[in-house]
């Protein structure tokens, strides 16, 4: 198998009027309080249809795109956890509990120094306070023949598009206004002259949209 | 993980007049000439979008279900070979040559025996003389907690949705008329009864159904 690793951004929900989190990160909001954003989003499916006992329906095979061939991931700080400054000795682990969703290596960028912190399932969270395209130089050693997926949150994704360095995003569209939130397009105008981008509007209101990088 | 086994045909590619396949099968048209039912069938994407260097569009999202949780496939006899009548001695070992797309178990129902066939990525032919119930009981065995994929052809497909064995269908309706062939549909009157279908069309002209029994 000989391929070009692509960069990708899978599975990124988004409201019409462009925002893709909400406020303030807490521990009780982990979406800043726009989890509607994510009310249509069957995390079951994520890393392919055998892992759940559900119908196997349009929506969740384009879910199931997400863990298909990534080798390695790269997030924001606030996507591993709430906490704000220089790590703390609290324990923390991130969200996900001791089965994280990744089972591969995970950049987060930080600008304060933590320890790895490494999972039995194979995910093993790394803390770089690095540039984009650095921290993307190392995905890519770490993900082996995998492609990068950028994970988010919405500011790390608009970073890397910015740069210019995505090949694929999948976006789900949801049919919802939120009217506030961290925007996934601020200063992105004319992001899509770069991209092939396919529209499907499945039945359950949701429009998925397959970004290609010319 | 917990949760029923499925019986799955995936990825039936049909003529909108309701042929699944051609006439004759030779070693020169598996598909008994009607070829035109896979031009829009991208292959590579089966077993995931990780193995195709190649745009990751919705037709592909769509195939790279085939792989994704099958622990054992059902296929009738056309599909492993074009022989007739008793197994000769002519060293055939299916179509795909030493790197089938399968990478388990395979019922190959035949009314003559045949030792089994084993590959290095796991495939391994087993050819058994059985009712299709018989031939589910023993695949469900064989896929260790997988689902079963009645892989095929039209007539094996048929015989499982007969007799109300199939859990899932995903169709591939092309947008082609092929006037004759092998239907899909033969004395099939009313089975869309026991199923909710959702209906998706791609820019490429084809309707991807989903089928999931109630």
């Amino acid at each position: 198998m000989t391929r070009e690793v692509r960069v990708r951004v899978d599975l990124m929900n988004v409201s019409i009027d462009g925002y893709a989190a909400g406020g303030t990160i807490t521990v009780d909001e982990p979406i800043g309080g726009a989890g509607e954003l994510f009310a249509r989003f069957d995390g079951r499916v994520i890393a392919g249809v055998d892992r759940a006992d559900a119908p196997i329906t349009s929506d969740r095979l384009f879910t199931s795109v997400w863990g298909q061939g990534v080798g390695a991931e790269i997030m924001g700080r606030g996507k591993f956890g709430p906490q704000r400054g220089p790590w703390g000795d609290d324990g923390w682990r991130g969200w996900w509990g001791e089965d994280p969703p990744f089972r591969t290596p995970v950049i987060v960028l930080s600008h304060h120094p933590h320890p790895p912190i490494e999972f039995a399932n194979g995910t093993v969270f790394h803390f770089r306070d690095a540039s984009p395209a650095d921290a993307l130089a190392e995905a890519k050693e770490l993900a082996r023949g995998g492609d990068v997926r950028i994970g988010g949150g919405p500011s790390t994704v608009r970073d890397y598009l910015r740069e210019d360095l995505v090949d694929f995003v999948h976006l789900a569209i949801q049919p919802i206004v939120l009217g506030r939130g961290v925007s996934l397009w601020e200063g992105l105008s004319g992001v899509h002259d770069r991209f092939d981008i396919e529209s499907m509007a499945t039945p359950n209101g949701v429009v998925h949209q397959f970004w290609n990088r010319h």
